[in-house]
């Protein structure tokens, strides 16, 4: 396969399948996501979410079971088991399509799975960077009432204008989040830092749910009154299984939906990297290999 | 009234009813739980989650719209709205049936809402006291194998001979709890106490669920990774609505569940009280109150 990628998405062209293959052809738009390996055999290969398998080979610095070690998308070429691989429909990018193999089905499968997809309802969506802003177009393809909720005041007018949100919340701002209190059905909480939960959880009607797919180094604060008195959930959930993860490729293209990137060369990785690590981006790097190889 | 009864899990046979009553006459066996009142207009309400009302009114400790306090029952009579009595069936007792109208309903409603009652899934049992002793014999009722897990080794013999537990696990016996990690789909953790969520949530499989319906006065130590890894859930439960209370009880009665109490007379309640405070009960006091006053 040819790629145009990041580190575990991965969007290119077949250009070799093995004689056992069935579901691709040479010249196929195909997509590879977190992982490239599971069990299969286990319950919960059996039921599809081979992203919860204990045996999960992951895309990127992980090992095969010959002890090869897999490097992920930093390449121009990937030789991957066709049940790891994904069709990109006709009219998905593989540029703007191919981080919807993490972000994309990071917050579609806790949709689905914790029932977050009620048309009309209010979702909030905690952070806004490359997770939180495709969960907001997938939220409004849902037929979802989304609000985004950020410490930045100055994301709102990109969030409402250029996202689609509804509204706008900042997080900060005790006056507004107090105005908004018992008013959200869902929250995706896509923040990676050590953060207070209760201020979130008290935005939440009676009943609401709150998934959070960021991972804290350290354990958050549980308030349990609020949890047992209107009760309300959290739940986790991490990436998706194969056939899901292709249910929302299609449900994305279907929509319209794909990740705002930055499409870099390869030369320009060490620029991307350092502007990474200050969150400068907007909101995905996606590094164009195969071009950047060619010229 | 008259009544046989705890603070808020009241029992007793109808003695007069009002001229608009229709769902009881007198001489019906009836029950009083948590709740005497709430606003019956709002949301939750109108989806007979009337516990959940922000305008709840509670059977003790709480006032009425004209200003009275109520004081559950620690009292011969109590005249109560019809929306917020319980029939009691006939085969289910009017004393060991009691406690059902708050440590009953506490555990089925969670079981029911989280969908914990799948029959030959594995239910934990965190707390082995007025709750968790139902708790087990309401997940036998579903058909659930269920593990008692208590701090008190010396549980085990009543947990698995006089309540029906198919196993027992010390909480803080290191190998023991390290033997059972990924066994249980569901835990209902009905601990007060201030605890670590961690093991708990290590013994759950994938897709695993943990209710809390304990009241920490602190908040707990939420370990982030393993809810995301395992897509696993923390949820809260109160109580639970009248129509769903009433269901409890008569699937309590046609399965032959009650509480383990120890009746009292009225006169003994200063020493039961003490005894309480020390956690010495199996499981729950219940006040003979006609029964005092008779004689």
């Amino acid at each position: 396969m040819h790629d145009l990628s990041h580190r575990h998405e991965i969007s290119g062209v077949v250009t070799e399948v093995g004689k056992n293959v069935t579901k691709f052809n040479i010249g196929d738009r195909v997509g590879v996501g977190v992982l490239v390996g599971s069990c299969k055999t286990c319950e919960c290969c059996e039921q599809d979410l081979e992203n919860y398998c204990p045996r999960i080979i992951f895309t990127y610095n992980s090992y095969n079971p010959d002890g090869t070690k897999n490097y992920g998308g930093y390449s121009d070429m990937i030789v991957v088991d066709q049940r790891y691989v994904l069709r990109f429909p006709d009219n998905l990018p593989l540029d703007a399509g191919a981080p919807l193999l993490c972000a994309g089905i990071t917050v579609y499968s806790p949709m689905k799975y914790y029932g977050m997809t009620e048309a009309g309802k209010h979702l909030g969506v905690s952070g806004l960077g490359g997770l939180g802003h495709v969960a907001v177009k997938i939220g409004k393809a849902f037929g979802l009432k989304v609000t985004a909720i950020s410490s930045s005041p100055q994301k709102e007018s990109e969030a409402i204008n250029r996202l689609g949100a509804d509204s706008f919340l900042v997080s900060n701002d005790p006056e507004k989040m107090k105005s908004a209190i018992g008013t959200m059905d869902y929250i995706i909480d896509t923040v990676s830092a050590v953060h207070p939960l209760l201020p979130l959880l008290s935005l939440l009607k009676v009943n609401g749910k709150l998934v959070t797919v960021g991972l804290p180094n350290k354990p958050l604060e549980l308030p349990v009154f609020p949890l047992v008195m209107g009760r309300k959930l959290i739940g986790g959930s991490d990436v998706g299984g194969m056939k899901e993860t292709q249910e929302m490729l299609d449900f994305c293209a279907k929509h319209n939906i794909t990740a705002d990137i930055e499409l870099i060369r390869i030369e320009e990785i060490n620029t991307a990297m350092e502007r990474l690590a200050k969150s400068d981006v907007r909101y995905r790097f996606v590094i164009d290999v195969a071009n950047s190889l060619s010229q």
